[in-house]
């Protein structure tokens, strides 16, 4: 899959991907089978940066329900100065008490003593069924074992090793043109379920051999997982265990200095590789066959946001979109549901660029036509609020069958 | 289907179930085609009181997108005066501008001539698909024919006209001994997709031959509502249609005082009928399979509220329940998702009376037994959050295959 073939992420002048993907210098990683994974697939990943002085940045799930080992890094790592990631799918060690906890820390000690790093450089993550403990002596010895076999061209193995109900890979790696020279990013995601416009419902790692203060890695993490992960939904589900890491190894001697032009412009790579990968979770979403893209605009900020994401998370609109429908009767009604008391709202609506309901009411519009660009692969709704100066957007799987058959039957 | 059949909504003592149904002293109503269904079933109903100085009380949907009716029905009827009601299924009549008013004007005037009641005396609904236009003279002649054949046992049409994907009626009649005499109370209920525990996301008309003063009318309707349509979730989707309308028509002659033992007696009367038809909606989710309640304890209202409707709304813990899987980490990761930046929480979790999880951590269960109770009609999840003193309940259905076909197909 190209992961930049949606007309919402282009890659911005003076980034290219590079083909074949591959970490970013200043990293190695690797993956094996630890036995969590009853199917026997690759369920343990690490990944590490050589550099002593490397910087980073993280984000974490919002909910109220977190995993031990989003609550082990949050308290124990020492978060801009990650320099090792150790993951495993196949259990998510959520709801799973001190018992849990201790198995996360005992998850964060192994790869440090293997590799040479403090435990506080090393991040934990989890994915996979909630509430089942995990036994932590498999899992250590894996990560001893697979300390031995890291190398540059890891990338391929760590992304299969983070994966659960993927259908796909979501890797890329991109190079950015700055004024000192080339740099690279490279980052592996995963998520298909679970998935919650409220930031990051997901894994995502991400390296640069770019050299970055850690004040910088952190501004530009929170700016770009706002208008990436933070704005797709595939259930509207926020998970227990999302986490975005972000490790610049500064390998190639490019530093990116604060507020400076190469600053922007490596943002702006940011930007395009993380949309990207966001939109490739959207479009991997759990049966999904089509995505949809809606943005709203209007006068009141909280409003155009609270409508934007009623729209992704309604399982009406994403019927629909799923069944190529052009029934906008349903966006009139997830944008009012979103906005109690305040009608009659005179709302606009448009999909794919053919205006249907102005000022909260039909117009007369091709309907054949309608129903030709409502069934194509990505569907672009725009609703207008009254008034302007605020802008919204979600990016949203639509809701099939394959869905029910994948989440009414997982743990069994 | 034996609308009383649910361990979760059992009669009061001293109420008993009318056998067949049938409208409470003091109403008419009919029904008949009018052709705004395309399968030329019945779209068209109307109510009367036939007591000139009847009561009533009612309760729209809270949407910012409302539709024509709902927005004609609160500005021009008098409310606690109502009459009569005509409905119509098979069009909402919903972001259809001043035209569509228009239509719903005609129709607020089309039986008062006929009946000899105010205008402002006949509530106005409507129930189908948004964003098209209605053709009024069918629908007004309908109403005039409609008005000439309405009887005492006009019920069950009256019934079949609302309805649009129900798969069964949702009707019942019930007797209430008062220190006065008995009274009863009738209703007719429609609903199955676009349910959302928000207020009654539905249509529901209820008529008692008690004699109520409005005041009461309104108070009991407004407790009992709270109960019971503001309980239930399909999919989470607030309409922009919904009406719940009671009328009194004193036809009995039994007083109903303010604050009275009498007053409680019935009040406990139109909980439990309303309960009983709220479920009903729930079993006739679109594509339902099981129904499930959840209840949940603590001592912040709010977010005992708030994590009531997240688990009933959340995708998958619907799927689970379709599945008739046990999979309670799916209720900790919806509990969590709705309490965000409160990790740890120390949330318990029971599935029909055993418990899986205390403190926010997995414990020791049979799990076959466990998988046993989970594969039932009707299952009941208890949620405990820190403190105690609040609680809530939502009733709401799995999430099947069926949802999906019925809902990515409906307007083409």
């Amino acid at each position: 899959m190209n992961l930049f073939a949606s007309r919402w992420a282009p890659l911005p002048e003076g980034v290219r991907a590079v083909s074949g993907g591959g970490l970013a210098p200043g990293f190695r990683a690797g993956a094996l089978a630890a036995g969590i994974k009853p199917s026997g697939k690759l369920d343990l990943g690490l990944l590490i940066c050589d550099e002593a002085d490397a910087t980073s940045a993280a984000r974490f799930t919002r909910s109220g329900v977190q995993a031990a080992p989003v609550l082990l890094t949050r308290e124990r790592s020492e978060l801009s100065k990650l320099r090792a990631v150790v993951v495993n799918s196949g259990n998510a060690n959520a709801a799973t008490g001190q018992e849990g906890f201790e198995v996360a820390a005992a998850m964060q000690d192994a790869p440090a003593a293997a590799l040479g790093v403090g435990a506080h450089q090393v991040a934990v993550c989890s994915t996979g069924v909630i509430g089942v403990q995990m036994d932590s002596e498999p899992v250590v010895a894996g990560i001893s074992e697979c300390a031995q076999q890291l190398s540059a061209s890891g990338e391929e193995d760590f992304q299969k090793a983070i994966m659960t109900t993927d259908a796909f890979e979501k890797r890329a790696t991109i190079e950015v043109a700055l004024s000192g020279g080339p740099v690279k990013i490279s980052a592996q995601a995963k998520g298909a379920g679970m998935i919650q416009p409220s930031f990051a419902t997901m894994l995502c790692f991400i390296q640069t051999d770019a050299k970055l203060e850690a004040q910088t890695a952190e501004l530009l993490l929170s700016v770009t997982v706002k208008r990436s992960f933070d704005r797709i939904s595939v259930d509207g589900q926020l998970s227990t265990n999302d986490t975005v890491v972000l490790i610049a190894s500064g390998a190639s001697g490019v530093e990116i200095d604060p507020e400076s032009d190469d600053e922007l412009r490596f943002g702006e790579a940011l930007d395009g590789l993380l949309r990207a990968l966001a939109i490739s979770i959207v479009r991997d979403g759990e049966g999904a066959v089509r995505i949809g893209r809606v943005v709203v605009h209007g006068g009141h900020g909280p409003s155009v946001e609270r409508v934007a994401r009623s729209i992704a998370n309604s399982p009406l609109v994403k019927t629909a979109l799923h069944g190529g429908d052009p029934n906008w009767g349903r966006i009139a009604q997830a944008a009012g549901m979103a906005v109690p008391e305040s009608a009659p709202l005179p709302v606009d609506i448009s999909i794919e660029g053919m205006q249907v309901c102005v000022a909260g009411r039909e117009i007369e519009y091709d309907g054949d036509a309608l129903a030709v660009r409502a069934s194509g692969d990505e569907i672009e709704y725009t609703v207008g609020l009254p008034g302007d100066g605020h802008e919204a957007e979600c990016f949203f799987s639509d809701l099939s069958h394959q869905y029910i058959t994948i989440n009414a039957d997982y743990t069994t």
